[in-house]
């Protein structure tokens, strides 16, 4: 559920025509809805309520600070990789004690910075971590808090892709699960850290709520073998993964994963256990498009192409894990209005392969994809887009990226520039370089 | 042939100590090669010397202003395939007469500053594209200088990437040939355009000379045809493509690709044509390493890993194509000193997989590598980056990208500075936003 929506023959994002917005701010340019944001996260929290979960949304779906700070007023914490996205998080207001690090190489000043705020959880993920972050906490004078990322060896659904499958045995995550309880006993063993439990992900997205029932059972397992020996084991971070609708319907409801989870997590909460989320999708996913603009209509061979001024540099999900992105017109003609995702009852539709400006060949955002006819000039959304949008950009081909722009209501705002030529160069200008 | 060595014990990059860069600018840091640079687009020319060909560096590849300037000093022009990358051309001092602009989806604002700057040539890739820059042309009273970028349905050898293969039917990039002279009339009857010929790009890396030689007889052929209607065909632009030496030996010589090119194009050249080429890593790979740190030492079921402060965002290649890259320490040990990229013959190596920091299973930049034993803290030098590393980088998991340094003789200097965390929000803080 979310609040782009086609209304008066245009489509909206909550109060405001999506083609205003293309107006005033250019092209490609990602819009995120305040409400679906806000929504999605509430009706998350909501859904593992008996369990009182710590929600850290996962700035690496989506980072731009001024959303990290909206949900950080409705309660969301932030789970960050970097020293990067913990700078995000505290520009953003967000409490320390709503703050996680994770990451399989964090730098010594990354550890630092995290020991030094006094976060709430250092996701450690590997003995050489945890003989760092014990020096840095003697040479702070602090005692950070800390949890090991387990590997619990589960594979995902096959509608998980390889690429972003975490949590499989050789794969470069977390300690395996039978070295789990000796670097517990260690960390624990370490007066200068307060080792306080575990944390898993097991890839993105993930749709069988099994998989996570599976891997709980093996993170609970170890629980237990370690509280017989005496330990006390008071958080477990359960990471993200949780899906985004990219079509229709496709995807398990929060009820459905928070029924699963909450039967196995309830005994653990009873007695006092925090149990902390990272979702990043499934929070921001639906609560932003990109829209774009078409440049040219071409034919090659026997393919029907539209080009966009939006490529892989301003959307690499197509291109780098062939993702499905439904897209369509912003001014849709009356009768290829889309009730649903499903458009194969509309009347009118071409084939087009949609491409972007990249000079590269797999720079495609679909492939033999449906569509009203198209014509140069038209505005496009590409929908799903608000997690792993973004953050994935770059600056290939000197493409600038694009920019960010919040609706809330009937308000718009602009909450990152769309960059610019002299900002391609920034760095690289003699005054700049040579004032280092 | 490139100006890494190790010498007394470390990597140098000509006269300069890589582990002295290391310690003065930090690590993840693109170290090119001024003389490996400007030796390697002198010798690509000279092969070429015959046909006297425009060489115009392929911006895409590497793009920092300092090196299109030093290359343009050379004589090189610059392929550029945006409106960034001729905004850098310009700030390199490239003459226009040397700059041409490539891109299956230039905007208009794009076409336009081409079209001001009177650029050598622009290569269009579509009819729609032939109208929008003919009506520009109007508005700006100038008659553009263009070349029809045609699609010759000539396939690579097996080596090159299916993501970078751009000469397929079907395929996004030019005209299908067979549409070719029908749009070449339509331009040359267009009295506010000049249309002078062709381009041909087949993609990258070409290991087979006769690829090209498949490509320029389907070319001439298309020549012959037109110039037998009465008219006159002045420019052939055969784009890129051509290897790097990513291990040793591997690739065909610059001579091996003249030999075919010249024999096929010297009566073209004789009758006054114009031969344009756009290397890009064939000049640029070799001269550029990306250095970098261990973080962790950790083991994975039975894999040795080795973390790295470089991963997919700083490096893109191995994650992206899977693609080999030479990694070494710069300062291994004297037995494990490589004579050449075949270290099967050096003692005391260790297989480790190795891996970047970055929240992706697909974030390794090698697998099952062999290895002097590595510790927290090594310096690597990881090679043949110096084509497609920078330029691809991005900021996902809000990493910051790594600084640029050139290596001329014994001097050093900073071409690009370091990302830091202020750079990475600067475009999304208020006053910033607000000054729009
Ligand atoms: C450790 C960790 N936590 C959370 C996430 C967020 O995943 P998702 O966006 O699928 O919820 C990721 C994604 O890569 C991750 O690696
Ligand atoms: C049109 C065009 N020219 C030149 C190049 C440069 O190729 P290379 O770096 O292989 O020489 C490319 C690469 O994508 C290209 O698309």
């Amino acid at each position: 559920m979310d609040e782009f929506a086609y209304r008066d023959g245009a489509l909206h994002c909550e109060g405001v025509p999506l083609t205003s917005v293309a107006e005033q701010f250019g092209t490609p340019t990602y819009v995120y809805s305040a409400s679906t944001l806000i929504d999605h996260y509430r009706r998350f929290a909501k859904a593992f309520d008996a369990i009182n979960p710590l929600v850290c949304f996962s700035a690496k779906a989506l980072s731009n600070v001024h959303l990290l700070r909206l949900l950080g007023r409705e309660g969301a914490g932030v789970d960050a990789v970097s020293g990067g996205e913990l700078h995000r998080a505290m520009l953003a207001g967000i409490d320390p004690e709503r703050t996680v690090l994770a990451g399989v190489g964090k730098s010594e000043t990354e550890l630092r910075e995290a020991v030094r705020r006094d976060i709430r959880c250092i996701n450690v993920e590997s003995e050489a971590e945890v003989e760092l972050l014990s020096r840095i906490a003697r040479q702070e004078g602090r005692r950070p808090r800390l949890a090991i990322r387990v590997n619990p060896d589960v594979a995902p659904d096959e509608r998980t892709p390889a690429r972003t499958t975490t949590g499989t045995r050789g794969g470069k995550f977390g300690v395996d699960i039978d070295r789990a309880a000796t670097l517990f006993n260690r960390a624990a063993a370490d007066d200068a850290l307060r080792v306080e439990g575990f944390h898993v992900h097991l890839g993105s997205p993930i749709f069988d709520p099994q998989v996570y029932a599976t891997a709980i059972d093996r993170l609970l397992a170890l629980v237990a073998m370690l509280e017989q020996a005496g330990h006390r084991i008071t958080t477990l971070n359960l990471g993200g993964g949780f899906p985004a609708e990219y079509l229709d319907h496709t995807a398990p409801s929060w009820d459905d994963f928070a029924e699963v989870i909450i039967a196995r997590m309830a005994d653990f909460t009873a007695r006092g256990g925090q149990v902390i989320f990272e979702p990043g999708r499934t929070i921001a996913a639906n609560a932003g498009v990109l829209i774009s603009t078409v440049r040219y209509l071409k034919q090659a061979g026997e393919r029907q192409l539209v080009v966009l001024d939006a490529g892989m540099t301003h959307l690499a999900r197509a291109a780098l894990y062939d993702s499905y992105h439904f897209i369509w017109p912003l001014q849709p003609p009356a009768e290829a209005t889309p009730g649903s995702r499903d458009v194969s009852g509309l009347a009118g539709l071409t084939e087009y392969d949609v491409v972007g400006p990249i000079c590269e060949s797999s720079d495609y955002l679909a492939r033999a994809r449906s569509l009203p006819e198209l014509k140069a000039g038209a505005h496009l959304a590409i929908f799903t887009a608000g997690a792993y949008g973004m953050t994935m950009t770059s600056n290939y081909n000197s493409q600038q990226r694009p920019a960010e722009v919040l609706v809330h209501g009937d308000q718009v705002r602009l909450i990152r520039r769309r960059e610019t030529y002299d900002d391609l160069v920034a760095l690289e200008l003699l005054d700049e370089v040579d004032g280092q």
